[in-house]
């Protein structure tokens, strides 16, 4: 089949490689029907150091399943699922905590020596817990905002979340890439009665307005800071979704909050420490995140999905082949495009 | 009156000061009848630079209302009241949320211009929102007890709260000074199933053995990581209180957190960073905390130190007279004493 191989930083290739087969009696096999290219491909896309064999890229997907391990017993060939970016059992005592990316027998797709999605097919391992089956046919209009519950919708969502947005309160996303205006959604959906969005790409800006966003700060660091203040009567935002993961980002998240609010951070971070401890701990700014248990969250935001209450797929401004997918890390690195569809 | 003051590290004296005075009509006159050395007096205590008029220190103290200002209504002279370490207004937003070291009239005591409690007398701002009034006589048994609720077993209880202590979950207590023992007994009292108290002094530890610790951690670095992982069937602590604030306490209090899990911080931070981000970020690790709000909590914590289900007095294990400071405050530092009571 054809699959995407990442070389070393700006250097995607299309290659020919072996089909995935069934390896473990609980894997499956997906023909990948729609896939994603994510924000944090671009960080590779930036930095890979050069190697002799390709790294698979790809863990965003929505596919039908060609084939199970003996031991599947509730996904079957010709389920139309969303494949989360992480997978998981669904039995161990973190996936029944809804922490699926804690999950004992779990891990990510592509560059982990697990088969990738930004492909003809995929091999998915614990088939039972990491697929969710689709109620939609294979090209329903909804497709891209149902492949955003493989990662991005879902990991707004956790910032969202783990930043405890509440009816009436005030929230800030740090980011306007495709989490944070996902995170604009998310907050939107979950009550939040100002929602400044926090970036300076007009196009995107257009779309966090559209997604709900009712103020927007495109200052950086101190000035940011202050703006966030002159427009929350000086006290900062409950909630805060940082999506972008740098230290410069991440502080700028922490002096945002209000005293007593919180920072849900999906941005995978780029530094080892967090910065900004200190007025964190004066102000009691309670600083959580991380990987999104994508797999939990399908089940609450898909009904709002169905009837069209939120529209996720629109962070999707274009659609590639497998032939096309080179140019679209480059569109999505040079900020041409928010985020790239694949359609193998 | 006589009172404590600090010239520079190491250097604590007694002295004659002007008796403090109304200032505002919001304010009080405590004479007070105990303070505390706290484990934040031995920060300046080990760093202080010089400096020509000496710091006036304290900020944990029971004692009688003198006098009060024009505008105060529920405090009465008379009455005997505990200080919580920060003064509040009771009224401003964050009062009202349960937040009072957030309060927008707010403040600390000691170092910043305001009276102080080592000392025998103390001017108290905003009286009504700050003091609470204590439904015992001036000399009850329950006096040590009483007192710890002005900072020590408030601020214990915060890094529980912040850490999500609950019934039939796994928690650890970096720190084995006056507060991580009183995060023992909040932990318990808050229904931890396991309380893990981290640190090397045979008679803290013992303590912490009789406020409900269940393991004792001695090692430290990564070797405390992994007895606390042998622990915890591999898993790690629901929740982490961390009461010493350096990086490397930080550091272990992060990566012994289970996935999912939060740590609470209120050990005044000794770095601007916080270590450990990435693994915390991976795990999906909470980090809070900050100054307790003790005005908060003391409605919640009174009834069971009345009724004697908690004894947090228990960490006072030396009184002294204000003669006494001076030595209480080098016997802290050495280690001999976990916490001195001063009775002016």
């Amino acid at each position: 089949m054809r699959a995407t191989l990442m070389y070393e930083a700006g250097d995607v290739r299309i290659e020919d490689v072996p089909d995935p087969a069934i390896v473990e009696p609980t894997d499956a096999i997906l023909r990948v029907t729609r896939a994603g290219i994510c924000g944090s491909d671009l960080w590779p896309y930036a930095s890979l150091e050069r190697r002799e064999t390709g790294r698979p890229m790809g863990h965003e997907a929505i596919g039908v399943v060609e084939d199970v391990g003996a031991e599947v017993r509730n996904i079957k060939q010709g389920d139309l699922v969303v494949m989360p970016f992480a997978f998981s059992d669904g039995t161990c005592a973190f996936c029944r905590e809804g922490l699926h990316t804690a999950c004992v027998h779990g891990g990510f797709f592509d560059g982990y020596g697990i088969s990738a999605a930004q492909a003809e097919a995929v091999r998915v391992p614990y088939a039972d817990g990491t697929l969710f089956r689709l109620p939609v046919g294979e090209d329903d209009a909804l497709t891209p905002s149902l492949l955003t519950l493989s990662d991005v919708m879902g990991t707004g969502h956790h910032a969202a979340v783990v930043a405890r947005v509440a009816p009436g309160k005030r929230a800030a996303v740090v980011g306007d890439g495709a989490v944070g205006l996902c995170g604009v959604i998310a907050a939107k959906r979950l009550g939040a009665e100002q929602i400044i969005i926090m970036g300076r790409h007009p196009d995107r800006i257009a779309l966090a307005r559209e997604f709900g966003a009712t103020d927007v700060v495109s200052e950086r660091g101190e000035e940011a800071v202050e703006r966030v203040r002159a427009l929350t009567g000086g006290e900062g935002v409950h909630s805060v979704l940082e999506g972008v993961g740098h230290g410069a980002s991440t502080e700028t998240a922490v002096r945002i909050a209000r005293p007593g609010g919180a920072v849900g951070r999906v941005g995978v971070p780029q530094e080892t420490t967090i910065p900004a401890g200190e007025p964190a701990f004066y102000a009691n700014v309670k600083i959580g995140g991380g990987p999104a248990p994508a797999r939990a969250y399908i089940e609450e935001l898909l009904p709002d999905i169905l009837d069209g209450t939120i529209e996720p797929g629109k962070v999707f401004d274009r659609t590639v082949g497998l032939d096309g997918v080179p140019d679209g890390y480059r569109a999505m690195a040079d900020r041409e495009s928010i985020k790239v569809m694949i359609k193998p």
